[in-house]
């Protein structure tokens, strides 16, 4: 098999978005080679051609592997825990209420989570002070968030949660703890070793 | 077995929430059989014990299936798509690639479409325009939103549509035929008069 063929995922995006963090995450995780595309993203390179045959919405990440095309971060960390299940790090559980344990903190992480961090500028500590709360019971009752194994649920997190300050988590010692996890993980540093090298060109 | 057991899936919520009607289109394509628990949002019932020991948000929709508490809608229907992939309509593919191709567009209509249109009131109806172009472009790929069959995909975005009005897809012949086809599922009509009876109350 040539060496082309062993680098058919390009991963499409800039290191300093979150969702393409997750992506990269997830290809650390799942010991994946690839190729990172750097996506120009002051310059506007995502909103032309050739960029929107991938992505037709102008958005980072894109994936592309063989002839599989696929945009939104959470779509395709999905695709690539389910087409390589057996590489790396197992990230969605093959049992059906396992796998939809993972699937209610994927959207929590989606639609509460991450929804509350972007306005956080808008006065949303508060809400953000209870969610984290609910959170916290979480923890206490599973591991991580997804159940009893790190899972997509954990992963998606990660990025968002660099954007904030590291006191976020104080008096809460299963968030502490599951954080701390998250952080030591070979794969997350890898995610953030890009991210330095990006920040200094 | 006692008519008990087969009244095992309990969905709790209220039929004008639109991510509630995402569940019972669900339901009632994959032919399971439901009971549905009235919560009455106007006195905040969802904020309130016990509805937050299954919902922990205090949101609904939220599903219990035997000793199995689910939220968050998209979470939900995934789950009931997967373990109930021989009853009622197939939602998911099972063979990867088409499986990520029905989460994009599980993604999209989450993360673009229906945050899009739950801003509309603050001047999105240029954005909500292109968005709409990029669907009806997808829409002369493929006969659903997902691939060649109905899927998760195109049942999500069924409720939020319903919200705008029925001129939204004039000159979109790809959107409109689509739009047709959701409409006449029999699936879709229960849901629709499960809304009625509840309007009527």
């Amino acid at each position: 098999m040539s060496k082309f063929a062993v680098m058919a995922i390009k991963l499409y995006g800039h290191p300093l978005s979150a969702p393409v963090q997750s992506v990269m995450f997830c290809l650390e995780e799942k010991a994946l080679q690839y190729e990172f595309v750097h996506i120009d993203l002051p310059t506007g390179q995502h909103k032309k051609e050739p960029f929107l045959s991938i992505s037709p919405f102008g958005k980072v990440p894109a994936l592309q592997d063989g002839d599989l095309k696929l945009f939104e971060s959470r779509a395709i960390t999905r695709y690539l825990a389910h087409n390589y299940a057996d590489k790396g790090t197992p990230l969605m559980p093959s049992d059906p209420k396992k796998m939809a344990l993972v699937s209610v903190w994927m959207e929590v992480e989606s639609n509460i989570f991450e929804d509350t961090i972007s306005k956080l500028s808008y006065g949303h500590q508060e809400k953000l002070g209870k969610i984290l709360e609910v959170y916290e019971a979480r923890l206490a009752e599973s591991k991580y968030l997804g159940g009893e194994e790190f899972s997509l649920a954990d992963l998606h997190h990660l990025p968002v949660i660099n954007y904030l300050s590291g006191t976020l988590f104080d008096g809460k010692p299963n968030m502490s703890a599951w954080y701390a996890a998250m952080l030591a993980r070979p794969a997350w540093q890898k995610v953030v070793e890009r991210m330095k090298h990006s920040t200094k060109k």
